[in-house]
């Protein structure tokens, strides 16, 4: 059975279904003309929107539905987790291809409620239509932060010090594997999950924002080179990478040797690790040590904010530091 | 030049130079992972999101780029209208195909802005993203309402009194003119604009909201028909719609008279009219009198509800009343 041998509620039907009961701030929830929730007390709220569009941001060949599900949210929850918001509600917003699956259409959907429920979001509503074209899964997020909690992408100051959560790489290296179809190089089981299933970094993004351990933060969706670019730019800074620094994730890595690639270059190019970069002034080190031990992720100091306006990255041989360009990044549009 | 020559941050920049200054509760605003909004004191907030999806919701080659954008605001709004929302905010998900051309794509923010700018509705933030299929445009809108105002559709009561704002059947009249191309009908301008640039009926709703004058709200995105239906299911009650008192567009009645329809059922099952379906108890009618005077749009009743469960349509012929069944909707999804 396909979606469009059901109608719209009924659709709507099947989501509500494998939902948990409302929160009690969730005044109105899913099937009126909208959402009404109860904001939070002296805190403010945080928006975010994004799309992921089949075969543009996932190949349903091999994405299994509940991957889709997982990455239409996760990226969603990414966002907030950079600005150091609680999360709180999603709208799911779907354009469905009349030959989906059933099946395909209840594996997206608990694969979000997955999600949804491991980092306590409740959908809250959306909408169900369908589209000619490939499949479209578009999420907004609102989470709370603080008054003076939340963590922007402009005010990193030279001198700060550059941290970046977890490892790189593994995403890209998963998605490779996942299109290798000779299976020459072998497989990377931990890789593709990384690319299959990325964790937000939630809990970490929290922590950094409460006490304001962080001067600037935002996520790698795009890569660690987009990410820098985009960070120093906003903030009207340089930044130097020191390369030795950089946390390729041993699987990535072992993966890219085995395919003749730079495993440095592919991790810092990479995208869909929705880590975290941010920035900390040397002096407030310490205020780390909550998210260093709460965050459920590492966090690894890379760099420095330099007052030069250029993104470098820097290797030492010999003894001796060389900087070159970074290299430059993977883009979704073009 | 199509959207395909420039990089998602171009596109993001032509959207930013269409808006106007950003208002003093938007702490952040477009630009960085999320925007982060300071919440309204002592309101709710209300959430709403819809897709429009080219072929489905609209046909690029007879809608003008303004009336795409126009329309994607217009059809949230709406839904704010709806539960008696003050809108505030719109985020704009963009799924564009690499083809459309740049003129196109500003034609449609500026359709957007304008209306945004008419209702007082801020664009705080968006994505952008490539599909090798339709364009689609989703459309996030918050807005505020009073803790107790808020209007949904299960309140309406047997006894209630229904009405409908505006008129019915220009938007369906003006798309069939639109379609029409071998020109034997004529044109009906009247109603081929109110296709193309429905009025969301946002300050009637929040009227009607304000003195509590209405029991239950809903919008008639897909007819009065759907919404009839599902205002009693979800109220648990039946309708009865008098005939007569169905204020039939007069651009539509003459237009669907020409081509052989019946000008009634045609109004009562056509969608995209964007008008307000609420309920009134008989003894706070007066309580109208707000929405009447300065909600820019007139109001009429148009029948009862009823305890029956069922909804019907009562013709009154030599002067014997007549039921029969509400004659069906309009679906989008099949």
């Amino acid at each position: 059975m396909t979606v469009s041998e059901l109608a719209e509620r009924d659709l709507i039907t099947r989501i509500r279904q494998l939902l948990p009961p409302a929160p009690s701030w969730l005044v109105v929830g899913i099937g009126d003309d909208a959402a009404v929730v109860q904001p939070e007390r002296s805190r403010l709220d945080v928006l975010s929107v994004d799309a992921i569009v089949e075969g543009v941001h996932f190949d349903r060949r091999f994405t299994p539905p509940a991957a889709i599900g997982h990455r239409a949210l996760a990226v969603n929850l990414s966002d907030l987790a950079a600005m150091g918001a609680a999360p709180r509600l999603a709208l799911l917003s779907l354009a469905l291809p009349p030959t989906l699956p059933c099946d395909d259409f209840d594996g997206i959907v608990q694969g979000l409620v997955a999600v949804a429920t491991r980092h306590r979001v409740h959908v809250a509503g959306g909408n169900v239509t369908r589209t000619s074209g490939p499949l479209v899964l578009d999420v907004t997020v609102s989470g709370t932060v603080k008054r003076r909690g939340y963590l922007t992408r402009h005010q990193a100051r030279a001198g700060d010090e550059l941290y970046v959560s977890g490892t790189l790489g593994a995403a890209a290296a998963g998605l490779e594997c996942l299109r290798a179809s000779d299976g020459v190089a072998g497989t990377s089981e931990g890789c593709v999950q990384r690319y299959l299933y990325p964790d937000p970094r939630v809990r970490a993004g929290m922590l950094l924002s409460r006490n304001r351990a962080a001067t600037a933060c935002m996520d790698l969706s795009d890569g660690l080179a987009d990410a820098a670019r985009q960070l120093a730019e906003a903030s009207g800074i340089g930044i130097v990478i020191d390369a030795a620094d950089v946390p390729v994730d041993p699987g990535a890595r072992a993966w890219f040797e085995r395919t003749g690639a730079d495993p440095l270059t592919e991790a810092i190019r990479g995208g869909d690790d929705y880590e975290l970069l941010f920035t900390v002034k040397p002096r407030h080190r310490g205020r780390l040590a909550a998210a260093r031990q709460h965050g459920g992720v590492t966090l690894t100091r890379i760099g420095l904010c330099t007052s030069e306006r250029e993104v470098v990255l820097r290797r030492t041989a010999a003894g001796a530091p060389a900087d070159e360009p970074l290299p430059s990044g993977f883009r979704h549009f073009r």
